[in-house]
């Protein structure tokens, strides 16, 4: 690794501005392959998030300081992205960087029998993070406006009406401390067949490739639609969208971990006080 | 970081078989300031660590990997320790270096009613891993025979047959393909004292202090009474101990580390084939 890196290194701090979905946005605009709010190079990117470490653990412990008493903030990182779009990536280089005992990954998968039989969000009040923590979801409720309405597996009445169902929702997370920060990495149909290629090449990756995936690049277009109007539709102030172009995983990682340390800076909260007498404490202590 | 680490640091292989308990194990002969099977010196732990990283990466995600079809093996690590020993960075700083995706990491606080409306090996069994997974307890059903044992907060005849149904129910987890790694953490009263002394000292630190934890320094010796107890009793061939002395945070570090790379190494397991045709597979993917 460089190590001319860290304190040199490119700023990152304009990414989030740049990744976040405003009035307008056009998902196709976005090219796979730029590196909004970004000049530097990949071996400057590794300084950059290297050289924020530091930071990130120290809120990230406070946030989780903070959650001790269980009514502190928490955070939410929403994943979403088309297969291979390399949300394992971030939650290894990016979330796996925090401490672990502070944060709850969950993958959504095809729900199950029981949770068919509930509404779809359900399942999703379930994993929400307690105060203090991070929470990542891989997939999340999203998908049921997503392969759901492109595959049409309910009904379009009953898809139309939840993007206002997921908007009142993330208030009403909001309202009980939970900050989402919400990504769609966002890969080209080209990226995505070399990296399908390259699970078919190489024996320690066949376990990651599904035929299916195959499948479903029929569907990129209504994919992207229905991405779209995931975009305009659920992109709120609260709750704002980045849309994160993930041609290059370097550039995603940094972008993540930026938005991630974005939030944490906003949350930045005073360690909590002794609620006991200090004094009265070390005087025990040195008793024993 | 020193450069010259790595490859030349000192081997760290002997660690498992210096700390795992055998027959006549007298717990007050450990010196928790030693280092059983291990020459280096703190920065050779770093090294010796790094060096592993790769090898570690590779066999978690084939443990996680073959779990993917549900009836993989996976690995438990159970962490027990008197209050400051260390868990906390054992877990930032070796499990944290794994990928998050397959780890579970479960904290057994203190039984809340409807816990303890339920046999005592109700909440652990739920938070067992699932197949591919590491999963980690941060405390675990042996606070049943500890805290309880020592506080009495059951009848001796209650507490006393546990030992039995956790011997079974450890066994029962085996059958289920859950590789056990216990680890007792065991520092020093005087250590322990400099560390709750640091939590005073330090204003980043008090919301880790409770006045209860000098409380229960004066039952110190019921402790390490109670310790031995389960070190006697429930240290089987099959689920054995392991006494980690933990004065010096690095060589706790390396040492559970090197268990788990044991235990994994142990588990290596071949890459899954493919359940396709992987040439038919690479002419569908080219024809999109």
């Amino acid at each position: 690794m460089p190590k001319k890196h860290g304190a040199k290194a490119t700023s990152a701090a304009a990414i989030g501005n740049a990744v976040r979905v405003k009035p307008g946005f056009v998902l196709s605009d976005v090219d796979p392959r730029s590196t909004p709010g970004y000049a530097g190079s990949k071996k400057d990117s590794v300084g950059a998030m290297d050289a924020s470490r530091a930071e990130i653990d120290d809120l990230q412990e406070r946030l989780y300081a903070g959650g001790r008493d269980g009514d502190g903030p928490s955070v939410l990182l929403v994943l979403q992205g088309m297969d291979t779009a390399g949300k394992g990536g971030i939650l290894r280089h990016v979330v796996g960087a925090v401490d672990p005992q502070g944060v709850s990954i969950h993958a959504f998968k095809v729900p199950t029998k029981e949770e068919r039989e509930h509404p779809f969000l359900w399942r999703i009040r379930k994993q929400l993070p307690p105060p203090g923590n991070i929470g990542v979801f891989d997939r999340s409720h999203y998908e049921d406006v997503l392969v759901v309405r492109v595959h049409d597996l309910v009904p379009p009445k009953v898809w139309r009406r939840r993007y206002a169902e997921i908007n009142s929702f993330e208030e009403s997370c909001n309202d009980k401390g939970i900050h989402l920060v919400k990504v769609m990495l966002h890969i080209s149909p080209q990226e995505q067949r070399a990296r399908l290629a390259e699970r078919l090449d190489r024996p320690d990756k066949y376990w990651k490739f599904n035929p299916g995936d195959i499948d479903e690049r029929e569907h990129w277009g209504d994919y992207q639609e229905a991405y779209q109007a995931v975009l305009d539709k659920t992109s709120t102030d609260e709750n704002p969208w980045h849309v994160v172009p993930a041609d290059h995983k370097w550039y995603a990682r940094l972008a993540v971990h930026q938005l991630l340390l974005d939030k944490l800076r906003e949350l930045h909260a005073p360690w909590p006080p002794a609620d006991f007498d200090v004094a009265e404490q070390q005087e025990r202590l040195a008793a024993t």
